[in-house]
């Protein structure tokens, strides 16, 4: 048995995202016990989770388990369980099985997907936050084209083969890029009553333009580009209502039996468990040392963060501002345990990037701005890098070299229905 | 519009297995439609649904979309439903939401796991036949391990981490060659506070030996490589009772918390559509053409078909007996069409494999006789060129390559629990 003298600083990780297990790292081998606690028991690669909705990849291409990735550092211990709440007081957190205690919490929670108040919009237009909700998608979109191929009347025929994206950013963009090729391309020879070609799909942006955190020359091109692949894209008209049938934008219907949500984001509960001050999305708004205010060893990141970049303008929510953000943690606390100061954190900005289909994406790097083919190349050598895992890496390089060479998708199952 | 002389004859085909498959192809260039009914919009692979209830593969690798597969047989149609019965005198299908008319019909319905009149063990030792069965199974063996990794309490740790198989058949082999493997190699360094090696691994058939179809030199060597890889065999006595803590066999009680059935399959209810006269397993008595007694335009094929080899002995229910069965049936409908006369079904067996975990099988066929690597070789071959779909024979090879390589599995996801 240890004395109290010798007892190790215990770090409690909530989240195993882009930024926990970044964190989790840069404890390999400092002198604490590091407890990774996660409600799954993988790590999701989320920018590739659009892929699994519209059946190009599954759901273990882009999902390792979090006990294999941390398997070697001797450190960490990993706890499957849902966190309920946090009592400060105590220093410890809440699961629904058990109280785990901390000496530095570091909380990296994510972000849902939210209907700006219009919750009752979920059931008609579901999000993608999940390896469920993305497969839960792709029955919804498959099963639109199966029950089109049985349809006598041609208007339910026409809703059937109607797909409605809420929301122009990266996600939007992806996700009605791939379902309009899958339509055109995969699913063309398939059917023998309806013409998988006819589908429409629609894109719905209500600010004025999609990609609205690229510059407006490459909104423009990623505007062309869908529009090339037969996406309609409609800017600058909100959605004002959202039902069972369809949606309807500035005063017009229009009838859809699938309607997709990209349109926001909300932080996690970990504000209000710790009564923190947040902002509109719900994110802490932390210390420049990215603590949570009056809370020195609790530590905020990724989605659940609100922190300023040296221009003052918020840290995007994006896997590499989420990493950075982990490791700056990591090395926050080793240099706390040794009584050392630590510099304030910097983020450091590399660049956009945004897929539109196959052959054509946007690239932001400031001085450097690419579109089309350039661009896809520099994104899928960027994500299939940044896959963990080598067998993923591999995989998920066969099935997209299969996929472009050959237009077909190889996860095209309608899982999880009754009987 | 076709007058009545030029109308095709229509084959409707309920099932898209190995066998409704392997009638639509042998109907290519036929003068007649072929309507292909299925209720999942995939074939399934069923003899590797074991490997995606282990972590080994994920459900798109041994799963193909119908429609991908017919997409060049210009005569066949896919229509997605589930088939609620038949009317003979009307000669017609009827599915959830329409009637389809026939002139010819092939039942290929195949097989359900069974319980032998204990219905009410289904939930607490659920059986492997679906897709959506085998990622609740892996849902169940690895939240066993997270459980048992939080479990103070030293009998319920004990029975987490005790599986039990019932049913010593080919499927309940792999499923406790497998398991055994995945809790000695693949979680063995995964974990802080439990051993996985630790956990006990129990198969039990009621008969005297494990793969009954096998000669017992085979069933032996069977039966000494489930123990090398730690598995307990338990033959000779059925299990008296199951429920949620655990089974009884011969008055010993053995808790557990894992339970899979693997004990017995029974046909689909295609008898009873047709009022057929059926074995104890459900199938239909078959006439020596496959057709249904007194229906003579009606086959049964694969598990739904019960019919003698040259020998009087039952053909088996496996791939290759429903393939050949198919290819029969749309030999005899072609000549039918044409007015020829077709001679009655013989069944070739070629033999019979069934594999134990990594490296080791057993192979019968009849005078050549193998056991460990090198028929785990020849299974590995077999099972791999059998694949439906290219891309699947790559993927499911490279994870393999991988899994033997590196003893890890890649699919190791807990999917589709509540929030």
């Amino acid at each position: 048995m240890p004395s109290p003298s010798q007892r190790r600083p215990r770090v409690v990780i909530v989240g195993a995202g882009f930024g926990g297990l970044s964190a989790a790292k840069a404890l390999a081998g400092a002198p604490v016990d590091v407890v990774l606690v996660d409600k799954r028991n993988y790590h999701l690669f989320q920018p590739l989770l659009y892929q699994v909705a519209t059946a190009g990849l599954s759901p273990a291409d882009i999902a390792a388990p979090i006990r294999g990735i941390v398997r070697r550092q001797a450190n960490v211990s990993v706890v499957l369980g849902k966190v309920t709440g946090i009592d400060p007081a105590a220093r410890e957190v809440l699961t629904d099985e058990a109280r785990i205690s901390y000496d530095f919490l570091v909380l990296a929670t994510g972000a849902r997907h939210a209907y700006f108040g219009r919750d009752e919009w979920e059931p008609f237009a579901p999000g993608l936050k999940k390896i469920d909700d993305a497969t839960a998608i792709r029955r919804r979109i498959l099963m639109a084209f199966e029950r089109a191929e049985l349809e006598v009347d041609a208007g339910r025929r026409r809703d059937l083969l109607t797909f409605v994206i809420v929301g122009g950013g990266p996600t939007g963009v992806e996700l009605a890029g791939a379902i309009a090729e899958l339509a055109r391309k995969t699913l063309s020879a398939d059917f023998r009553h309806i013409d998988p070609r006819a589908a429409r799909v629609i894109l719905i942006e209500a600010g004025p333009r999609v990609l609205a955190a690229f510059p407006p020359s490459l909104s423009e091109q990623a505007r062309r580009s869908l529009e090339r692949l037969g996406v309609e894209v409609r800017t600058g008209h909100p959605v004002d209502t959202c039902d069972a049938g369809g949606v309807s934008v500035s005063g017009e219907r229009i009838g859809s039996r699938t309607i997709l949500w990209a349109a926001g984001v909300a932080a996690s509960p970990a504000a209000k468990w710790l009564m923190a001050d947040k902002d509109r999305a719900g994110r802490i708004k932390v210390e420049p040392d990215l603590s949570v205010p009056g809370h020195p060893a609790v530590f905020a990141i990724g989605d659940t963060a609100m922190v300023a970049d040296g221009n003052g303008k918020p840290v995007p929510g994006i896997a590499p501002a989420a990493k950075q953000q982990g490791t700056y943690v990591g090395r926050i606390i080793r240099n706390r345990v040794a009584g050392i100061e630590t510099a304030p954190f910097r983020y450091r900005h590399y660049g956009n990037l945004a897929t539109i289909g196959r052959k054509s994406a946007v690239a932001d790097f400031g001085a450097l701005r690419l579109s089309g083919f350039a661009a896809w190349l520099l994104w899928s050598v960027a994500h299939i890098y940044f896959l963990i895992g080598f067998r993923n890496r591999v995989v998920v390089s066969l099935n997209w070299l299969w996929a472009y060479l050959t237009f077909q998708r190889g996860a095209r199952l309608i899982t999880g229905q009754k009987g």
